[in-house]
């Protein structure tokens, strides 16, 4: 189905979102349309694209998705891991291998086709239980100038003890600065700033 | 009680925060000990000091930190206000205004009592309201190398539309990317990354 590239040392499992600026990477029901105002900064995309060697998704995601070549607007394609416990249900995908198994058996499946690059994980699901088990490398993180105030969360983990993080496009425990200014009307009232 | 220069033009009200990650200002019942790694920028907190002619606060948060002399860790003093439906029993509070009114009259008397410098709305639930009605300048966020995953989130919106920001420190419609690194155990497995 795909290649199984023994698995090199400098493979990364990367939790790779776009994020609003409170912390949502979907909106309610895995909806995106929230997205369309923010820009990337050039040749970030093509960074992404020749980065990653296999992509990692959740159930519920993939169902809201579910098209192998939407990865990066279609400019990535290889393999498309996706973790579910009935994958008898899910019915052919072209270009997607459901896997049923334990979530490190399936990072390490993941690994193996990634060929020596990175394993992309686009699941909030997925990326808490990878960070919980000491089996998530790096968290990297597109903050859209919005506020969605509901949906699906980046990290969700209601009676957890805080998860310590350093910083590895800046100074490592310094806090980020970030200024916004709303633009127009928001959901409740339709006022304007 | 305090001046109440006349409202220049120059003052804002701002909305300013310390900020998971993930979307927290708060963890579960407001506490506040999950955020000592992170640092400042050199001269961030004397730049708010002066920029500071008032405190709003909700009762909630209040509670948690009642103590007017520890805003900026007791660097900045001045008219501190309290909005509270039940002002009778919120006890006397030296240098704190309980107000019981309308929340755009509550920040209408605390720009008058800022002396032409910002408002800082210390409150996530009255800076939802006041984004609402129009009546938030401005968002400042620091955002720490923390994932907290529960407590008070910046804004929560059951229902309520995406609301569009332009970035003020930025490119004003631009992601900012952000990359993080797990740096040891975890509250779940105890596990290391």
């Amino acid at each position: 189905m795909h290649d199984t590239t023994p698995q090199t040392a400098d493979g990364k499992v990367l939790w790779h979102f776009s994020m609003s600026l409170d912390g949502f990477v979907a909106g309610p029901g895995h909806a995106m349309d929230w997205m369309p105002a923010a820009t990337n900064r050039s040749g970030l995309i093509a960074e992404y694209v020749e980065t990653t060697g296999a992509v990692l998704g959740g159930r519920d995601g993939w169902e809201a998705f579910p098209d192998a070549g939407a990865v990066y607007g279609g400019a990535w394609s290889g393999p498309l891991f996706v973790l579910t416990h009935h994958p008898d249900d899910a019915g052919p995908a072209e270009g997607v291998t459901f896997l049923d198994c334990d979530i490190a058996e399936a990072v390490e499946i993941a690994r193996r086709a990634a060929g020596g690059k990175n394993v992309e994980v686009l699941s909030a699901s997925l990326g808490r239980q990878l960070l919980e088990r000491g089996l998530l490398d790096e968290i990297d993180l597109h903050v859209l100038p919005v506020l969605l105030g509901d949906g699906i969360r980046l990290y969700d983990s209601p009676g957890g003890a805080p998860v310590p993080l350093e910083m590895l496009n800046g100074d490592p425990l310094e806090e980020v600065n970030l200024r916004y200014r709303p633009t127009g009307a928001t959901g409740a009232s339709g006022e304007t700033a």
